[in-house]
């Protein structure tokens, strides 16, 4: 079975928008191993979005379409496919009576455009949306399903794994069930290398490996029949991987190295605390990301300055004169002073130079010290992290948050 | 003139990636002048592709592509096109030599696939590739142009500004230029009824807002002959936002609250500094990715447990046992706290709940308390941040962040 996504909306054509919706049905068509071939974009253009989705049809077995469901003259998408579908459209009592509660609740006056949100062509299957006024539509003939979802991605995702996958689901014979394997301190191209065999040998199970900044993922999906057999296919892959990639592979499903530290944390009962130079907070603000942070992170310092180094942290003066604010020594004791500071197991210090500018000869843009510090486990690592020429502030402040973080959870490990 | 988007490769139909490259060339074209009518994105497979082009080459003149030109077998971009146009390939000299010079100098051993890279089809234009191996190509024919570029955005977003931009800008006899207003503090629909005239009565320029969380952007653009003619039809709109906006209007292309806030900082010689709790060190990490921020940005405190707020930013055990840690009293003493700490012009404290746990009937998830102090200028908000029912701590934070921001930037203001 097929699938085919057209969204719709000037503002995408635009490039007002970046267009997730795309990327979100496809990941969630193929995890209910559905392909889809093409994706499209059109505009609120009546004749263009037929065509679109007349194209679309000759080529799949089912046409999801996202946005143009709005009060507005150019919300043009349930009256042109029930102009192709030659069906009418009709009032979903249900989702008016939502719509007249809701101004009557807040005691506004409605305006009569806002109904049109709950005309449906004759024959739906309608998808509530739990967090919107226009639901979900779905008009099946000759074999072929047009779905049609809200534009705005909060209202539209929930309206998919709540409603629409299922409905998806009754209509295959199979399901696609993963597991991701993620994978800090080594390269794609290393990843590739010690997996290759089981990329290109291994068929159901796939194996796919997906590149982002300083991490790999490494994602097995099997196709079955049902969940439990599925899953049989994916464990001693998963395994593989982890007897391959060893400590490399920092967890299973577990979304990223700031959940995994959190967890880790949790799980020995111990906490941990930052002292951040050229990071300035991105380390604190990835680690309290996480719900229930607060109960294992004790706190962190943005120090750009060098008297709060000192103030606050107790880094020597002489520390500070002889190696500089950017170096190991300062690193080390940054760690120290956060961990002090804040009465934690575990602290980690990070000084470096961001960049564009402050960098030298001796001590260039992308120069990042990081420390970490605990009773079991103290290691400090001298990295370069800038990767082009040109400004790179971004690209080394998020490496070296991603370095620190890693180094945490190593600590955390050894406790 | 109108031009047509087509994105290759299986990664963006399989959801693996968003697709970031549409909506960076919809909004280049759009800046020249050219409109996009439709988008799409194939796998790589050469059938699909050459069906895609050809649907694409009948609707527009120009078929821009990106993707599919590196190394492997499914590498498909170049040959498809070349067999369309009935052209064969040649190799790039220019191209062929960065490659080589690239693994001699490395002194690592090059597999011959890498050169595929520098070959393009007959007849072409080629843009160079500062920050890759694979230039871009635009070939033409018969009025049509097929431009190809490569599909990793950190190689193919320079190579459009400077190279391909020259490029299409020299087909077409008009530009357009745009202005934007960053407005905070409004929602979409206040500013939209305030504006609701210019929207609708002015053609060119063209205005048009844009809503993020928590910001409305508005944007101004004209199409003209020259730079300086859309220029001077963009400033009285311009004008006109700002009398009817008055302070909401943070800034003209200003990017972020807090690039304003810290060119703002600059250009008064004074210095700020955040104490946080719920925000965790997001208030830190956004001034700090502004770069220059060092000079101006003493440093902050991300304080999650009652001890580090006392210790640290000596806020009152008695404040703290009389209205909680979520306080209007506690955050004002955060902000004083934070301003002596790093002898600061400027303080700022947020402490809220984040959620998804912490929040009583009294206290729910969602309030957040944010406090500025300075010698000129206190202020202290209370705020209920939480939109939804369900986990909704990322918005709470990303919210709070805005508006301790947007305080700050009020106090350097009267300052």
């Amino acid at each position: 079975m097929n699938a085919e996504l057209i969204s719709i909306g000037t503002e995408l054509l635009l490039g007002d928008i970046v267009n997730t919706n795309s990327a979100f049905l496809a990941m969630q068509l193929s995890q209910l191993g559905i392909d889809v071939f093409y994706q499209s974009v059109v505009g609120d253009n009546a004749g263009r979005l037929k065509d679109s989705i007349t194209a679309a049809l000759s080529r799949a077995d089912i046409v999801i379409t996202t946005g143009g469901l709005g009060p507005t003259y150019d919300d043009i998408t349930k009256k042109s496919v029930a102009e192709m579908f030659g069906v009418g459209l009709i009032r979903h009592k249900p989702s008016e009576q939502k719509i007249k509660d809701f101004y009557l609740y807040r005691g506004l006056k409605m305006t009569p455009n806002n109904l049109l949100q709950a005309d449906i062509p004759a024959g739906s299957t309608v998808f509530p949306n739990d967090f919107g006024f226009a639901p979900g539509i779905a008009l099946s003939s000759g074999g072929k399903t047009v779905i049609m979802l809200p534009g705005p991605p909060s209202e539209m995702r929930p309206m998919f794994e709540n409603h629409v996958s299922c409905f998806l689901q009754a209509m295959t014979d199979s399901i696609i069930r993963s597991k991701t394997a993620y994978i800090f301190g080594l390269g794609e191209s290393a990843v590739e290398d010690a997996l290759r065999d089981l990329m290109t040998e291994s068929l159901n199970p796939t194996v796919a490996p997906y590149a982002a900044l300083g991490e790999v993922k490494v994602r097995v999906s099997a196709k079955a029949a049902d969940a439990a057999t599925a899953d049989a296919l994916i464990e001693p892959v998963i395994n593989t991987i982890k007897e391959k990639l060893g400590n490399f592979v920092y967890g299973i499903d577990i979304g990223s190295l700031q959940n995994a530290l959190v967890q880790e944390l949790i799980h020995r009962r111990i906490t941990a605390a930052a002292a951040e130079s050229c990071t300035g907070g991105m380390v604190c603000a990835s680690i309290t990301d996480i719900p229930g942070a607060s109960a294992v992170f004790k706190g962190g310092v943005c120090a750009y300055a060098k008297d709060s180094k000192q103030k606050l942290l107790g880094v020597g003066s002489s520390t500070l004169e002889q190696f500089g604010a950017v170096s190991e020594q300062t690193a080390k004791e940054m760690a120290k002073g956060a961990r002090e500071l804040f009465y934690a197991d575990i602290g980690v210090g990070i000084t470096g130079i961001a960049g564009p500018g402050g960098g030298t000869d001796e001590k260039p843009v992308g120069l990042v010290y990081i420390a970490v510090d605990s009773n079991c486990y103290c290691e400090t690592k001298k990295l370069y992290l800038a990767r082009r020429l040109d400004n790179d502030r971004s690209t080394v402040r998020r490496m070296a948050t991603l370095h620190a973080l890693s180094l945490m959870l190593t600590a955390a490990l050894h406790s």
